[in-house]
């Protein structure tokens, strides 16, 4: 010991950083690991996780399958048909909604919101407040859009007679659904109902959409999957950053949208919609990611995410190899709001759209879209870091989505829940924020992790398997 | 001595990176300082720089005057006229080329190719050998487009009854103008001539061109100075990687191209010729960088370049405060051949498109486009150390133009030919590599630095003044 500090010191300092300030002070040069006990030294998980070792070999073969149906899966869309059309059980009084399942009294607001406005436009309810008493009266079906191999974003709510992208992945013979994006500003996926807004739900169904599926008719589909590929490098995340992948597909669509019979006008107000809305591809980039998890679904013994969904007020996840949800209280977003709110104007973190980040999109895939940070806040370093953290908790990683700001990186690909629990380190989601209260809209922009206990919870379910 | 020997080594080395190999040889730890003799210890050049350090403040004053005013100049697409029409001169015998001013008998097999195509295409001459005999006879006035006002990518041949993209600069009421981009393969820029190229040109100048200018003025014409400081946040540079700013280009314009009176296929041809061409926007940046770097030009003592051309030959410069042109031998380019070519193949530097890396862009702004390296080579870092080191040899940075990549680092502007000197950095430049041959067209695309002679030339000029 005495001679251990007679010598000049050479310190490596594990774990805790707090120690580093006082190296610092003395100046004395040491190199910090960031390290912490696996699974947060819980013995419990610990228990867990070397119980799955003893079945390494299969739970590895099945994540390997996971991934290789997921990469394998295409995604063309190739319409735009009414819900009740396309999506079977639709053809009742049901309401589809975001995230896990959940009861109309422990909805948040934009949820709630996003369902009167649904009501009224199915012409179910003539009145916010007849909406309101028909939505708790029960006699409304509400389930998840997940269950219906349709996601949405925010309330993410979808009704019969909403018009839905269909998406197709002709390898393995799935569709995935997701209504159309209506723009920025009181909208109703984010719980506003005005008329305002129901009537440009309207002028989507009957003049929008019409157009659009004919258009996609002419054009024998849209590669959505291409356009994401080229969108990395230009930018875009796709989840809230979709300006490149919008003009991507408008230019894709334009001259379809123009050999139709529609009249010129129409054309023109067609386009010029896809034009002013930036966010249009993010509901194409869902229902892609959801079409590439769908195929890679239900192999056994996985333990890779292939949905993670919030409903304002729990967060959900599922893996692979079972159908359950696994679920934990929704967190608080932290980000930058639009100007005039707070963060007390901000309900917890709702939508499907986390389906980018399962798919190594989003929050995943920022580092190549740096420009985002002006939107959700943080610093361009955070993004490049964020992107290659995940692949710390990733089985592996998908060529078809590289990064060029990180050298052509592949974004991470497949949430290994066991590489969760053992690293302790979440998924970063970036999402919009909606206010609280019903009808208002949006407040802002951040980043979300999903509650631990929906892994603990997917471990304990594997580990008892 | 001894006692140095004595301890252990804390090596700085300082120049020549050679000796290094032996400390790691070693295991010496040492940091190398990249340092290089001021003008690379020329004493003629030292005595220069030595000679302008007693003129430092105007030439600052001068150099400062110089940026404000290039960073005010707006840029407005405002029409589609032919040549002969808007540029004043037009109207005779005359074609205009790249670079510098040049002689037949010098210029290289792009640039003659071009004219022959220019000449069959003016009806001047009815086939490549009587268009050949033509141009050489003297009877037809050459002249550099920069001249006029204008900027041409590769062999940039203006002839009169081509369409040119007309910016206007409201700020100070100049005008640029360039011709429109004929896409890739064979076309005139690349000296092709075939009679598919002249029949491509025909179709711009008479269904094209008409359209488009129709649209603009329903338009009020398009900013496409906002455009190049959105594309710089998508993965463009704005010299060789256009994608995202021609698809915003193309949404900007679309919906005024429906609204013209031409019949719809003829718009929708329009539309799609502007839709299959990644490059179209490449004619718009150029002509803006002209259009800001013309207010910029005129101030007297200052040493920043307003002008740097190539017309595969010759390299050639101008600063703000002085017409005369400073020029030196083009260099070859370094960079991916397309498949069958070899680097014999290729001609030297040519075209006037280096005017976005005068005006930051293009090379200049590559560590905001770091997808652009598979097109031209090198590695994702040497794209983001170019747009770094730009900066030891510029007078200012641009605020309009940001690289979210680097942490929202403003562009570098104003090429200083004294930091040039001093530094022995030469701007970087991302560019097109034409056949050697006329007739052939692109076989790559590469990066290239100036010849130092145009900035000894110009520091001459500017010391003995």
């Amino acid at each position: 010991m005495t001679d251990l500090f007679g010598k000049e010191l050479r310190v490596i300092n594990v774990g805790a950083s707090t120690f580093n300030e006082d190296y610092r002070r003395q100046n004395i040069p040491f190199i910090h690991l960031d390290w912490r006990p696996p699974a947060g030294g819980d013995a419990e998980l610990l228990g867990m996780l070397e119980q799955l070792e003893a079945r390494r070999p299969e739970i590895t073969r099945a994540n390997d399958e996971v991934l290789r149906r997921v990469k394998s899966a295409q995604g063309k869309l190739v319409g735009v048909k009414l819900a009740r059309e396309v999506l079977p059980g639709m053809d009742r009084r049901i309401i589809l909604h975001a995230g896990p399942p959940i009861a109309w009294a422990n909805m948040a607001g934009p949820m709630r919101g996003a369902i009167i406005g649904a009501l009224m436009y199915e012409g179910w309810a003539t009145t916010p407040e007849l909406a309101l008493a028909l939505a708790a009266s029960g006699e409304i079906c509400f389930a998840p859009c997940h269950e219906y191999g349709a996601v949405g974003p925010m309330a993410g709510v979808i009704s019969p007679s909403m018009p839905v992208h269909v998406l197709l992945d002709e390898v393995h013979e799935k569709r995935a659904y997701c209504t159309v994006n209506e723009g920025l500003g009181k909208v109703l996926r984010y719980g506003a109902h005005s008329e305002a807004v129901l009537q440009r739900l309207r002028w989507i169904e009957n003049d929008f959409a019409p157009i659009l599926d004919a258009a996609l008719a002419l054009a024998g589909g849209i590669d959505v999957k291409g356009i994401i590929s080229q969108a990395l490098h230009m930018g875009d995340e796709c989840h809230n950053r979709n300006k490149a992948a919008t003009g991507l597909f408008l230019r894709e669509i334009m001259p379809h949208v123009l050999r139709t019979s529609f009249p010129l006008e129409q054309k023109i107000a067609a386009l010029e919609f896809i034009k002013g809305n930036d966010h249009y591809f993010l509901n194409l980039s869902m229902p892609y990611c959801k079409l590439a998890l769908a195929a890679g679904h239900g192999v056994e013994q996985a333990t890779v995410c292939t949905v993670m969904a919030r409903n304002g007020y729990e967060f959900g996840i599922k893996i692979s190899s079972s159908d359950r949800w696994f679920t934990g209280k929704a967190n608080k977003i932290e980000g930058l709001l639009f100007p005039g709110f707070t963060m007390e104007d901000a309900a917890p973190d709702i939508g499907d759209s986390a389906i980018t980040e399962t798919m190594g999109l989003g929050g995943f895939a920022m580092g190549g879209a740096p420009a985002i940070v002006q939107f959700v806040g943080g610093r361009v370093e955070d993004a490049f870091r964020y992107s290659r953290q995940m692949h710390e908790i990733c089985h592996g990683e998908n060529q078809a989505f590289t990064l060029p700001t990180l050298d052509f990186m592949p974004t991470a690909l497949g949430i290994d829940i066991r590489k969760v629990i053992a690293t302790g380190i979440l998924p970063i989601i970036n999402t919009g924020m909606a206010h609280k209260e019903p009808g208002v809209g949006q407040v802002g922009a951040g980043l979300v992790r999903p509650p631990m206990s929906c892994f603990k919870a997917a471990l304990e379910a594997v580990a008892s398997h």
